[in-house]
């Protein structure tokens, strides 16, 4: 049994779902362990992770749709406006959804199901650097 | 340390939740692992995995009428139709529940509460085969 | 490779979000793991888990706010009453936030984001004891 861990930068350019499937996966595939667990954690509070449909672009739309009508960019909803209108929106989007992820990995390949892409859900309006941490145990 | 790997099939017949508890820990508990680490994976984006009250049936109503009102059949809110008026709503359901749960194993059972059960959560209407991978590592 | 098992318990004293990341990063440290994985597992369905920012303590009491406004103490929504009105809207609240967060080791130190705490959010409005289990599995 051993283990590996890789910080990913991702740099994102505005509110959305970013596909890391890849980047994770060839990540994942390069460490050779044939069994074992992909942790995939993100170190930030108003950006998150979420496994969704890769197939239909318009099923993120949707998605993004769905989470700004839930936490509008309406101050005169939050206390905490300090940081910008969709810095509080974005604490609430990222308690909605996920902080970290775990992935069987089996034959060498992540137990991903076939339409299952991993994203990066980026809540704030300006880029900015993002940082994942994959961790693998295996053999 | 050493680890085992498991293909769950549930054939669901409806949308809700379906207690999936006694399979799971069955399987776990006939890997004679001692403590270790089980992970619980669904590979799909309109079903999701839930951690709830198995004891009032209540609950499971409760629940499910909730995730029906904040993510409503209602095609007029969304892009993805195509898949019919139950599918974007589904993705919806899966994006604020979970993919994937962790849950810790002390002198051969899962560490779960007196309360607690495991839930594949489907939300589509029609009956869908599903695939749960669980991963069990420890010694 | 090695793994330590602990039970944290926590006396909530009322709802809202407790901060517990000084308990788990000191025990997690005292095991001497250089490299791992933590998981905390919450033993309860009207309590959970959330990795949020632990700066501005407004961010703690808007997301607070957001909960109540989502899932409300209404009856009148709710078939499940008979433990309180503060029940079902306790275990809606832990069904969309987490049962179980993993969390990657490196250098003997959790890689939490700068901003990042470990809360336990109870949702119950008496005080509760509380059992957080915690895995950590490395070496």
């Amino acid at each position: 049994m051993r283990q590996a861990l890789h910080r990913l930068q991702i740099h994102t350019k505005h509110k959305g779902l970013v596909e890391i499937t890849t980047q994770v996966s060839a990540w994942a595939e390069r460490q050779k362990i044939t069994a074992g667990l992909l942790t995939i954690f993100c170190r930030h509070t108003s950006a998150s992770l979420l496994i969704q449909e890769n197939a239909d672009p318009d099923v993120r739309a949707d998605l993004e749709r769905f989470f700004d009508t839930i936490a509008p960019e309406d101050g005169k909803r939050y206390i905490h406006r300090t940081e910008g209108p969709d810095d509080m929106p974005a604490h609430i989007k990222a308690a909605l959804t996920q902080t970290q992820l775990a992935i069987p990995v089996a034959s060498g390949r992540l137990v991903l199901g076939t339409w299952q892409g991993i994203y990066l859900f980026e809540h704030r309006r300006a880029p900015h650097p993002r940082e994942i941490v994959l961790h693998l145990l295996g053999e």
